[in-house]
């Protein structure tokens, strides 16, 4: 579903998908757990931690993870100090060896059903831009609290000339409402912090990542006199429309994803991409 | 569905119905393009655009051509000075000849598929009142510009003593929450120009049809830079549920309507209407 | 799905449910009439109208009732000072007998069924605390004023350890957004009079009962011109959603409400609460 048309942003959201490829280093994913019993994920696969197969992955395994520790929440963050997440990694989808982009997309259902009906809290402290898959990891969680600046966040897929599958478009509707989710995906718009605020699609503005942390670390622990099992199943309940929506057409969404790739169009697409972006990254 | 007891506002509603027979003149359609790409399509039916099966097969079939010529996008509106329109044309259900009104049924459901699933941009400028099936036209598109003044919109069925159909209420949810769309429609409430962009039912307000049509295509040029396939396939994608509902159910949905035209209550209540409405109109 | 960590607020809940057992007096409902065809169904069961086996089987009558006197509207009020209805009674949970047990659940189930697809036009006069199941009754109907006082009102079955079940939140997601009624559901909120206004689980503020009951009254006579046969189908189509879901569901909503009695955990829970209510009684 790529088109020859492609704007500035697209542009620049892949420089960063592909110097992401260039620069990793150290865990893809820091795990903690402070003495409250509230985790702390944070992505970390420099620059913008794009979502590629090992990243998401490593994020899978936590998720496992933080339900097994029994942690009363989970706060998702990055390591970057200007981005939450770039979204998928472009280089994912660009002359693919078709069993990797399977695995790849599987494992992205497998991380947003973890995510988005979990059984602990969670909540997102973005510190950065938050576009496409990034904007998806944050509104999965149920609070988010993003740092003040010129960062924005949003479903900008068909700013691309992608579509964003059904579970994103169902993950925004759960947080706005619809006719405001149709204008913002239709136009592939990012929402800088303040409109994001004001739309509801993040909950409150944090003064940095600090703040943005203890903002979301206070949401948990709102929730201390709750029973957690019933808080659990009231969310999952809650949720349950968009879960078991994708969970009964996981392989039908994984053979739309490869024949998307198979697309010749779409590839010569990816290739213009990838040309522009290694022309930028020479100057 | 019709009851014996009528309001006023249905009396002058059905009068306008009337009226519309009596002084057809000229193309029911004009379709022109500007040299930007943007189609305008203008209800012309004096006096009042009552949709008659003739003014929705035009219609129809505009909206095809509107599709073939790849438009980038189309902007609705009426030829009247006071009037977007009236809505569906009483005389289509009065002793009806049940052929025709089961092709009006089926033709009402194409015009629509194709108006809220189409794969171009659509806006209304609202020149005027929308009560109806003109507010289900208008709600249809994905952009409302309306003309400040006297007009009202709204789905005022139930004030008729008639039930607006499943897809109207979903195109109705499709705009506001559900718990407005209860009250506007169990009222069959029709919203003065200030009410309804409060309400979120329109957009923007307009001086007059010339800026209406201007902030339409400033709306359908927003869009410029959106790859148009990955901006339509997201479109539809948003608008699928009450699309494939209705799909699923076209049959039914046009045995229904036969079913409420062959009930001896409901013509006995559309006599009634013409008998107001003669006497009204020989005054 | 009860667990050891109870609040206060839960306590408190079930010594007002322990209570209402020891002090029946009167008819456990009573309907008047009034000249304009406005029936109002007083709850009386004191001290706190806890909804048990009887209890419902009345409103469940008497909702029979007003549909069959062909009332135009119905409004639903509490005689106690200070308390709307606060919920199922804890006491029908605790050691049930199955067979009572299971007629309970399926008569709380007509009354929703009755009450949120009724023919007749309804409102709420809150006149005090309205938690749990005293909210879902409330929330069943078109239109709440609620008197201004330290009142509250919420599904906060969560904070006692339970999970509302699936009718209880399209209930309350008919009347507010799925993002706030997930934040209200998981944290089991109450809200207050003014938050509950803000919010819009509530439409207007009274100062006391009578104002409650004119503004109810206000709401229902808005209705007067509108034909009531098609309001009455719009109402239910708008409402379709929920009320298939339960209709197709009875059963199995029944058994998993038996399973729930049946599970020792629960018990447990249960008993240590109504000891908790005892201690607290005896002082």
């Amino acid at each position: 579903m790529f088109l020859a048309r492609h704007s500035v942003k697209a542009t620049n959201a892949l420089v960063s998908g592909v110097r992401a490829l260039a620069s990793q280093a150290g865990p893809l994913v820091n795990l903690s757990v402070d003495n409250e019993g509230i985790a702390t994920l944070t992505m970390n696969r420099p620059p913008v931690n794009s979502l590629n197969l090992e990243l998401l992955q490593e994020i899978s395994k936590t998720l496992d993870e933080v339900s097994k520790n029994k942690s009363k929440g989970m706060i998702l963050t990055s390591s970057s100090a200007t981005v939450f997440s770039a979204g998928l990694d472009i280089m994912e989808m660009y002359k693919p060896d078709l069993n990797r982009a399977a695995t790849f997309w599987s494992t992205l259902q497998e991380v947003w059903i973890k995510l988005f009906g979990s059984n602990y809290i969670t909540a997102a402290a973005i510190n950065g831009h938050a576009p496409a898959g990034g904007c998806l990891l944050a509104l999965s969680t149920e609070y988010r609290a993003m740092v003040k600046g010129k960062y924005s966040i949003g479903l900008n897929e068909t700013a691309l000339g992608i579509v964003a599958p059904t579970w994103f478009m169902d993950t925004f509707c759960h947080t706005v409402p619809i006719r405001q989710a149709e204008l913002a995906l239709t136009a592939g718009k990012m929402f800088p912090v303040e409109e994001a605020l004001q739309l509801g699609l993040i909950d409150e503005l944090a003064t940095d990542k600090e703040d943005a942390l203890d903002k979301c670390r206070k949401f948990i622990k709102n929730f201390d006199k709750i029973p957690p099992l019933a808080r659990s199943i009231t969310k999952q309940k809650i949720r349950e429309g968009p879960l078991v929506r994708l969970k009964n057409n996981r392989e039908q969404d994984v053979a739309e994803f490869l024949n998307y790739l198979k697309n010749p169009k779409i590839q010569q697409g990816l290739e213009m991409y990838i040309q522009a972006l290694k022309m930028k990254s020479t100057k």
